[in-house]
């Protein structure tokens, strides 16, 4: 069913290496981020496990075939042999990806693609889609779980995307440490647990505010969370401990200066006896104004976050590319790097090296893929971090379940050095050492020679 | 199988009106920004097609209602009689929209929907997502295409999107006047004319530029754009057209300073003979980047537009709501309204009339639904923006044609002020005046006496 939903011109260059017969070169393609965008200190892999799903799953049926053969610029190029390819088509190559929740840097691959050169092209689309779309949304909400340590951050954003892109994103927030969605969907499709509160529009349907809070509690006897700043805050909050007494789990309050009035609200509450009840914040909240609010020591339990995260309002796109490293022709091997500016690009098919010193991470060293492990400094450890997901075609690594990709993600962050895990503007201090092996520098050296040549 | 893509308090809230017994009510909500981006001087209306599609195709199955049953806020309330509630459950209420493609403003609904209180709740987050998602990439994609008024916009983004909503964009940057799309399901499944070019891998995939030229150009003879950056713009030029010859549709370029690069080719094209060879650009660019090359007459025919276009980057989310402005109860009619600072609402049903002389609008009135028309100046006409497009449940409006959404697109841009068609920082002057009708602000005062008593 994703089998056009791509790019046309990668229809058109695996035709085009079809008719070229230049199907037996086996291509190496690498997927990374060339520089972070400004307001990220690291990203968050995310989006792999969906890939190798795509992957796993590509069929051209009849009616994509079909509709191929209308398209003009690709009429010509749509011979029964070709026809018969698409017919035939199978992913059959080798996937190697960083597991999803791993923090990573400028110009580290997320995904390795070995393949006959045309099924290395014709995924690129779809698989770039997935894995910056998710990885946007982790990274953002690495920073939001980062800022909200202590207390609990929930993901409310479905409106303000598109709609099954809000489940991915619930996802990917869950997978770096969110605590639960209010996407249902989200839930079913990837048990996260669901969460929710009442909404002004409850309150606003009932005639007056207690008779919306008393019959709340009695129809959810068991989840009480009132929406308490439809009319005046303080006074929903005093209504709503009387209405729904040791039923009342939360209030939320969606407006305001959030400081002064949770420190009212709680004021309130416990005054009242409900020194349990929790209070919730949300509105336009991001990992700033989180941050303020932690810091200030306002009496709030849960954050709810959503156009900030979901739309991830300060990078709001990742560039990440796919670019072609090497090329196998049966007796021939070429590394291939573009030297554009600005655009450059590291030869040959590379390695993740993350060097620590105990817990914590230090530097990374990117090498080929066929070398071993760094040399390490007194004291150093080192792991790769590009594992094998498939082989010709076939999942080799079981599906990560999203308790072992919050594990990772927790442990990730907790890796990190304090300052990249800060929430100003970057600044020469703020950068991971990423370096290339002394192997990739010398090919790196060679290839600029041949291609100037 | 859209039933759970939606927020859980819709369905939690919607369980508590079935046990409260307030299903007899009818609820008329309404959706609109209440303040345009600080990028945007006008929207444009785009999703309400989706959304009726949404609502025809609205239930709930055994599997949705069984999963609904383990979710613990909820369990409590899925009672034999909520559950045939569900089963049973069909939207069978009004809806009124503005068409697509039509400019609107702060304040002003896009959509309004008079249901069953139940119902009208129900549906809110997911029709805030399409309509917020695609109204987004529509009012970004019109900046667009009056920045490059007299050439080609095409979409290119899908890459930088999530795979769905790639395809909803296509769908709305082609709606309001972009040429075409890369997006092959996009192309598909609306309609859209689906184009592409070479890519930098087919290039680096062969021995030679020459070699990748040449062979293109034998494999699609009657669609050859080759991409011609990869190694030295203007080499790659001339090497396109010694390669295809007559065939040479168009080259794109995909980096550096495009002004310079396409006065360099295109002269390099001309001299060889290939005066009618197009020029395509892409690369980051956006609504300024293209008038500045405009502005400068940079021989560009083609302008590919990804990145700015599908994440709206100055303008990343569009903040929609669905707010319930009036409630009937047999005998009792209420109008509703919230006066919460910054958030405040209109109440009533509304009717947007916009106001024109000649062929340019000139103000909106913002009037109570079940008003006449507007008290006009001489030389003035007006026209309601809300039409019917559903009744009790069922369609009354035929959809659109993309065709049609195109040229009232066109035909609505043209007729807005010039001050609002520039791309600057808004002002006081490029504020489009809405005005409240009489009879509303006479509700207004009202509404607002009965809360403050």
């Amino acid at each position: 069913m994703h089998a056009l939903s791509t790019d046309l011109y990668q229809l058109t260059m695996a035709a085009g290496y079809f008719h070229r017969e230049m199907t037996a070169r086996s291509a190496t393609c690498e997927m990374f981020v060339r520089r972070l965008p400004e307001a990220r200190r690291y990203l968050i892999a995310m989006g792999i496990e969906a890939v190798v799903r795509y992957l796993l799953e590509l069929r051209f049926d009849n009616e994509d075939i079909a509709y191929l053969k209308t398209v003009p610029s690709l009429a010509d190029a749509m011979t029964p042999g070709f026809v018969d390819y698409l017919h035939a088509f199978r992913f059959t190559g080798d996937i190697d990806a960083v597991p999803e929740g791993t923090p990573l840097f400028e110009n580290e691959p997320f995904v390795r693609v070995r393949a006959p050169l045309i099924e290395a092209q014709a995924v690129e689309t779809h698989l770039l889609s997935l894995i910056n779309h998710q990885s946007m949304i982790a990274s953002k909400a690495a920073r939001i779980v980062v800022a909200a340590e202590g207390a609990t951050a929930v993901e409310f954003g479905t409106r303000r995307t598109h709609p099954d892109a809000a489940i991915d994103a619930a996802r990917a927030a869950y997978a770096v440490g969110f605590a639960a969605t209010s996407n249902v969907e989200a839930g079913r499709r990837h048990g996260i647990p669901v969460t929710g509160t009442a909404a002004h529009m409850w309150t606003m349907a009932h005639a007056s505010e207690e008779e919306a809070f008393a019959g709340y509690a009695e129809t959810f006897p068991n989840a009480t969370i009132l929406l308490i700043d439809t009319y005046d805050t303080d006074r929903g909050a005093r209504r709503a401990a009387h209405a729904a007494r040791e039923r009342l789990k939360g209030v939320r309050i969606d407006s305001g200066d959030l400081d002064q009035s949770s420190r009212s609200v709680r004021a309130i509450l416990d005054e009242m006896g409900r020194t349990e009840t929790r209070i919730v914040v949300s509105g336009d909240l991001n990992e700033h104004s989180i941050a303020a609010l932690r810091k200030a020591k306002a009496p709030i339990d849960t954050f709810g976050i959503g156009t900030e995260l979901v739309a991830s309002v300060d990078a709001p796109a990742l560039g990440g590319v796919y670019k072609l490293v090497a090329l196998d022709d049966g007796a021939e091997h070429r590394d291939i790097a573009k030297f554009s500016m600005g655009k450059a690009t590291f030869p040959g098919a590379h390695q993740i090296h993350r060097v620590s010193r105990g817990d914590m991470a230090v530097r990374d060293v990117l090498s080929l893929s066929d070398e071993g492990a760094p040399v390490l400094e007194r004291g150093e450890t080192s792991a790769p971090l590009l594992v094998p997901f498939m082989r010709d075609g076939k999942r080799t690594r079981p599906a990560d379940d999203l308790a072992a990709i919050r594990a990772r993600a927790k442990q990730g962050l907790a890796s990190l050095p304090a300052i990249l895990r800060d929430l100003g503007p970057k600044s020469h201090d703020t950068r991971f050492r990423v370096e290339p092996s002394p192997a990739l520098e010398a090919l790196m050296e060679r290839v600029r020679r041949e291609v100037a040549a």
